[in-house]
């Protein structure tokens, strides 16, 4: 039996034309910023997000740790919702390799209000840490894959900057946004000064992440980048799935969304399985079972459905991509009902 | 007039005996070691918390954080209430010194339960900060200078114990603990690794702490101390005064409590004043008024009162000590009565 | 005129043999641990270096990174040459990503004597910094590519373990100090804790390095690795290139170095350039000209021979490698002689 | 026998009028910016040094550290003498809080020529440490307590600003420098953006130094200060005794000199020593023995003449001070002379 791998849209595997692409990628010394296809890209994502400027990196990790990394100095904070990716899944990175304090700021699905914001700049003196930087995740990841409201977006930036505040925006399922909200990437990022997207989630290619913003932090993440280690030489073959992905996977990522709410309605329908169908908004299903998160983990994968616990303590979470179909989706709640049988 | 300062327990000044105590200190260079009143002082301290050696430093914030390093390096995070001293007081030292990410948890009064503690504890995998201490404090400043009853703190260290963590506690106030409860302050002290003490808080010494602990923590502690600049020469003029301090100022602290008390039962007749009497354990009263307390600050400071924001948005904290006696606290209700009349 | 590049071995493009090996290979999920090929070639790696366990990381700078902050914590010391890698090519990351303080001890062609390390070893007392680990550099690049003789290797690792130290190798070129020697490159990263190497470089992989050593320190580098960004998802995509050219392009690196004998030797016989042929071990010339490094540099340039400043004022480096042929050689001398008449 | 203590001019104790000035300090609370006697020190220093603002802190290496802080963010450099105190007497800090790169560069008695900072600057691209700071020091401690000649000092800021870097000067022993060159310590601080002086070492004060410089830079050295646990409260205590040491023990330092050159010349007879006496600038003596450093300090510690190591494998130090007399140097001779014998 075949397992169905539901654990993240990260375990994607290239098709055949992205192969392609990647076969034949033109490519130079990126270090040198000789790689034509790396530049291609850096330039595509940034117009395609109404910044200045982007750079490749190899994960979304080391994305948004450049941008904390040019906003911030030691001693400084970042507000960012309490589930957010930064906090929990990045290796304690941000103070560990900044000396920055997050403010964990506690969310609705992920989303923060205006006041959430305000309330959370501290004086300035030197009792406090310098609150310097508002990190935001669209769509958010343990907020269940939520979409942000442009309008809650903007008001929440606004309080921001009226603040003194850089805006950062991990946006590793910006797509994901796009694609559900039908309006453009840009229309969030553009209110950001910077913004991070990943082509290795939902859109398919194998490795990298790109940060885009404006050009003078852009110039310093470059720098960091390659203090991090995330200088490649040759990486255009890298980037040529990345641009092969923009070209081909973003549309497609309505599939995944019908998948996650197909997967959602059936199984609300399994005994012992709760599901909110309303909160599936693009690639994710948040399902609450009887017994403990890692439990089920276990019970589901010996039935051959692959998934992650979701951060709550019966929570377990499925994430629907590119390399799964409607039919596989029908035939996991077959299994998921077997399990629980 | 004269202003009547509940700003802090910091404010005080030496007594003359305490001037007495410095003029006469038999000093060393305490850098190699060699200074007999910081000697005397580091093992009276230990003794006194029932922990194995002590080492002076000249603040709190120095105390708390050679803690911190000594037990943590880079990329670990440490779990603490959300309103802990750490977190809001210390210039963001937790993560701009030593890499480490606080785990803010939400308690109550600054306590939290056994079950907050276990829940917080992260799975050992490499996207997770490491979980490596747990930083309480007692009494607990923004809790209202609450004291944490020593079963619940027994408890709580219980499960970090379980889960592997170090135990460091903040005993900034925790002469203050001792008094109130009527128990050692070794009670708490004995059950953690590290505990730090403050002799310029309500036992009125000009400067310094200590941090008391096992032998290997502390060895590392007076490493850390160097690093940080914390290494004084002649510091028995200033240990001098620590001395006198545990000597004369501990059992007066009830005083500083029953003035408290008598502050808030007369508050909490001043109309527009809000006072919860019963939640003044030891010398901290909190006053909820109707106008934002930073306002309130000012209105209060131009009546001869000086007091400080207590965190929340319309809470101004008041603090009783060794320069404030009865009719002090008598005439300040007077004048907080006419500043609001 | 199509410039001839000697500015680095990294600037070589994937021949068509390896851009097979990339379009073909196998890959699955490597923050999960499930990427065939990255597992197998981690598992060469060690093999090849004697060493227990590797793992594989986007950059060299990240290979020698992830090996520092595993050996060492804030408040260490890095002993290591003046001229090495660490200390000048990876963005001050020894300081500012591990709060490491590097020493460098003056070499001869970057190697030291084991009365060097001995020497630098400080004494345990808090005043110092930590002595902790040995850093070497095999071949040495700013020493000219020079090779570490076996048995001063083996004396001056042997000082330092004597010392407490550990010891790291950067590796980086160590496949042509292994050809150059005719000695299998395990001989000298059996005798190190961790040692890195390289795949973008000589062996003409377009991207990637790896770290090996004892299981423990590549378990916690894998940890370290997530927090600076360097956890890639389908990385099998470049495994499978490093596989290729650990394949067949380990052995080739004799013309390499043939080819800047041939370059050395023709070098030395034009007018205006110094260089000392004996000094050519590997794939680096090192050429001394009247003029300062730079404007050599721009000259060459202008026409066609692409060459890099090699740290000292008037010496300019020429790299060889496997987009370099003989007749390339032939050529750049004809155009250097032009350049200077 | 009572042991006469060249080890550092750190272990005067206070004399009768310095308690005096201790025990009678008008006092508040420094952390609130309201101790008189602090505002009133800070005030003098800066002042004297013709600089805008200064500081208190605890220790010398607070107040360098907190200006090495403010000048510089994670991955800057700083060049210095190879010799410098903050390089090997204050515990890895400056990478270790900072995260930033010393330089060494090698002097000739802590003095650098203006070449040597020259060569020293980096070029600004990514692959290096941004070259940020130049931090001299004077007198130079293991240079010999030399002072740097004014002209000198003036040639090698120049080139410093030209390169765009900042200057700090760590003076702990700058009135050292005033007395035996005859000219104000401001000559060379005001060259400087920061300079810090020591009040424990020479001047004989129990503790504290003080970090002066423009006012800006000032302001983000007291945050720092706060940070690092350096922020006391009734911090007068020790300012009055660093003003009684401004007011009554600078000029004498003469005295402190007279006597070092007394040592040095009666040394100099003594067979089985070697000293330079052309190099004894100000109250210290290098001796040379035929034994290594480290036995010869536990052979005159035997016979009651307490020294340190110098740095050098048989070079040994010995400081005049405050509480050594003319009679203590020739008491101390024979001394060596029977230890020796």
């Amino acid at each position: 039996m075949k397992p169905i791998d539901f654990r993240s849209d990260t375990v994607t595997k290239p098709t055949a034309g992205m192969r392609r692409a990647i076969a034949e990628a033109e490519v130079g010394d990126d270090v040198y910023g000789e790689d034509p296809t790396v530049l291609r890209l850096e330039a595509r994502v940034a117009e395609r997000l109404g910044l200045e400027a982007a750079v490749f990196v190899p994960s979304g990790t080391q994305a948004n740790q450049v941008a904390i990394g040019a906003h911030c100095r030691a001693g400084d904070e970042v507000l960012t919702e309490a589930g957010s990716h930064i906090l929990h899944y990045e290796g304690g990175a941000v103070p560990a390799l900044w000396g920055v304090q997050p403010q964990p700021l506690p969310g609705e699905r992920g989303l923060l209000t205006p006041e959430d914001v305000a309330a959370a700049v501290r004086e300035d003196n030197m009792h406090n840490p310098r609150t310097r930087l508002l990190s935001l995740e669209n769509t958010h990841n343990r907020g269940g894959g939520s979409v942000w409201p442009v309008e809650r977006f903007r008001a929440v930036v606004d309080v921001a900057r009226k603040a003194g505040l850089a805006v950062h925006l991990d946006g590793a399922r910006l797509f994901n946004a796009e694609v559900a909200a039908g309006v453009p990437a840009s229309t969030w990022a553009r209110l950001t000064d910077t913004t991070s997207v990943c082509f290795s989630k939902g859109l398919g290619a194998p490795v990298g992440s790109a940060l885009a913003g404006r050009a003078d932090l852009i110039k310093e993440a470059r720098r960091l980048r390659k203090r991090l280690g995330g200088g490649m030489r040759q990486a255009g073959i890298l980037a040529a799935a990345a641009l092969y992905a923009l070209d081909h996977h973003v549309e497609r990522l309505a599939e995944d969304h019908a998948n996650a709410r197909r997967l959602a309605a059936a199984l609300a329908e399994v005994p012992g399985v709760k599901v909110d169908t309303a909160r599936v908004e693009t690639n994710m299903v948040f399902a609450e079972f009887d017994r403990p998160a890692l439990e089920m983990v276990t019970l589901l994968g010996g039935h051959g459905v692959l998934t992650n616990p979701a951060g709550g303590p019966r929570s377990v979470r499925l994430v629907t991509h590119l390399d799964l179909s409607a039919a596989d989706i029908d035939e996991s709640v077959a299994r998921i009902r077997r399990a629980l049988a």
